[in-house]
């Protein structure tokens, strides 16, 4: 929610008071009316309405935010100018002054922290760095927990800024860098970022008991020469049951139907120190014809089963044996997998797919073991 | 694998045939003996020498690589000076000047890419500026695909050079961003980052009957005052095994062991427009004790399992119906989940976790539907 117009209101009542060297903070002074005493406060006719004229000026009060500070303080200087002419030009300079201060647009977000909007930064260095500096300070002084900075690729330069002003690379994409910034002395609850990448294999057997296999261009030595099933990462928000089918397609040209997930690997450290699952996917082929990629893939074709599993690649591996095993369980009708079905929830407004086990008694009256 | 040598060497006898006005691009003569011509070689005797001291100086062969180009080209002159104390001088400065347009230490990766060295970075701006437009045209030079690119925060002063070079975001952590350049004018192949997060939830019942739940301090207007079962993400290289109970013990004080993943959830756009995991598991409890984690949790307690599926955010949401269906199921023995075996593979050297089926004839004689 944007507190635009209470921090305005805040900024001017604490701005008032402090005309009077005494500061407040978190005061909710209604919008220029002055809760401190004609001592206190020695706010001149012109400041008032310098401040309703900046206010309802071609910035809009929601992208200004008055520093709270006391501005005699903040522009170094022992008095705010009288009335006058000469009075007046003085007012003009410090007021251009202080709107180089104000506090960077944002929105707070559910857990007492801050999100700063992407779309309203400072166009240059100078004034970003100034705009953070004075945003961090009155962020600590309301009692703000994250701060969460965006920053877009073609702010680029503000990084080392924001990286000096104490705040921490969160993640990246193409387009952007998010940066954040705890602020209180506990732990930091800010979540983390994408941990996983996520993999399918598509075990796809035809009628003949022929597996689909592919050799792959680059595979590192120890997979060279060897026939293996066509695998792949999933693309952003692409389904688990489609980017199998998908993967089998681009690597060998074979269309299929996706029948269940049979097992699922978990491994660490896997690339950038991510971790990595790996979903062995069944597959029905609705197309024989082969077509490779021939950017990644040197040779595909339908193998004997039994050669498939043969190969001391497969025979001399723990995993490799243990995820055959599965598969042909799975053909033998005594395995059951896990398959899609699209839920709704309220809870989270979305639809998403939940993976289970569905099986009918004459499926499953042998061991799986 | 460094290059180093053969560059060095290369790039000496590119020099050598350039100090005559031809260029050689990709030349593997030998460390100091010149395959070029006496006319095409008119390197001096003290070049030579100034190459040996160069490279068998302070600062190692591999550290160093000298830019392929005609040094009078490079540093704007019509000539390399001849011997004699006049040319030694002018000598001196222009190697100072060579020595500053080399290109980054990197190492060369599986896919005909470059993996630029973050610890031998240069030291200040310039430096760099001018060493990563002095790199990539010899990396493009050399027919090099993908370069990748990681600057720690503390050379965050970097970063609006690279995008200016024409460098990509590709990921962040908390201690450097790493970005890339794709350079043939072809589909970039490299590898996204990571793009799930994952998280756990613990179905933990006991001998009355009764599920461990909780009531969360924020969770959101729509699960306000709901109880819930323990959730939460697994940490950076976490089982999903492990993560479950981990979660459960913090959230509740309760032991429990891992029985199995009864099904998960896959979900898009969840955060930071990353995708969602989610792994139902089931937990037998080992302990009975509740002590709460009073930062994230408002109460806990054993709830009576009819009482707990009553709940109107249960019934009135169709997925979590269906996990609760799902659970009752595995309840009644009707249900075959996942279970976790540790498994090792040659293919990528490591031990990793194989979530399969393992069931008995005897549990799965009923229908799971």
């Amino acid at each position: 929610m944007e507190s635009s117009l209470l921090d305005t209101a805040a900024a001017a009542a604490s701005l008032c008071a402090a005309a009077g060297g005494r500061r407040r903070a978190g005061s909710t002074a209604s919008f220029l009316s002055c809760s401190c005493s004609p001592r206190d406060c020695r706010v001149s006719a012109s400041y008032s309405r310098s401040i309703s004229r900046m206010l309802s000026g071609v910035r809009s009060a929601a992208r200004r935010k008055l520093f709270r500070a006391d501005p005699a303080d903040l522009l170094g200087v022992a008095n705010w100018p009288e009335a006058g002419v000469a009075g007046h030009h003085q007012q003009q300079h410090w007021w251009a002054a202080l709107e180089h201060n104000f506090v960077l647009e944002s929105t707070d977000d559910e857990y007492g922290g801050v999100v700063v909007d992407a779309d309203r930064l400072p166009a240059d260095k100078a004034a970003f760095a100034r705009s953070l500096a004075a945003s961090l300070s009155y962020w600590k002084s309301v009692g703000k927990k994250g701060v969460w900075l965006k920053l877009p690729v073609d702010r680029a330069e503000f990084v080392p800024l924001a990286v000096k002003e104490g705040f921490k690379y969160h993640h990246a994409e193409e387009s952007y860098l998010m940066m954040t910034y705890w602020i209180p002395d506990e732990p930091n609850m800010l979540p983390a970022n994408a941990s996983h990448q996520v993999g399918v294999g598509g075990f796809v057997i035809n009628d003949q008991m022929e597996v689909l296999v592919v050799q792959e261009k680059y595979c590192g030595s120890s997979l060279d020469g060897v026939w293996k099933l066509p695998t792949g990462f999933i693309l952003a928000s692409e389904e688990i049951y489609t980017g199998a089918s998908r993967e089998v397609k681009e690597e060998t040209g074979v269309d299929t139907e996706f029948v269940d997930v049979v097992a699922f690997r978990h491994a660490h450290n896997v690339a950038f120190q991510k971790s990595d699952l790996f979903f062995i996917c069944m597959l029905r082929p609705v197309s024989s014809e082969i077509k490779i990629d021939e950017t990644e893939i040197q040779a595909a074709k339908w193998m004997p089963l039994e050669e498939f599993v043969k190969q001391p690649f497969i025979q001399e591996d723990h995993m490799f044996q243990k995820i055959m095993d599965i598969c042909i369980q799975c053909l033998r009708k005594c395995y059951c997998g896990l398959t899609p079905h699209h839920v709704v929830s309220r809870f989270d407004d979305r639809t998403s797919t939940l993976y289970y086990n569905v099986a009918e008694p004459e499926d499953v009256n042998c061991s799986a073991t």
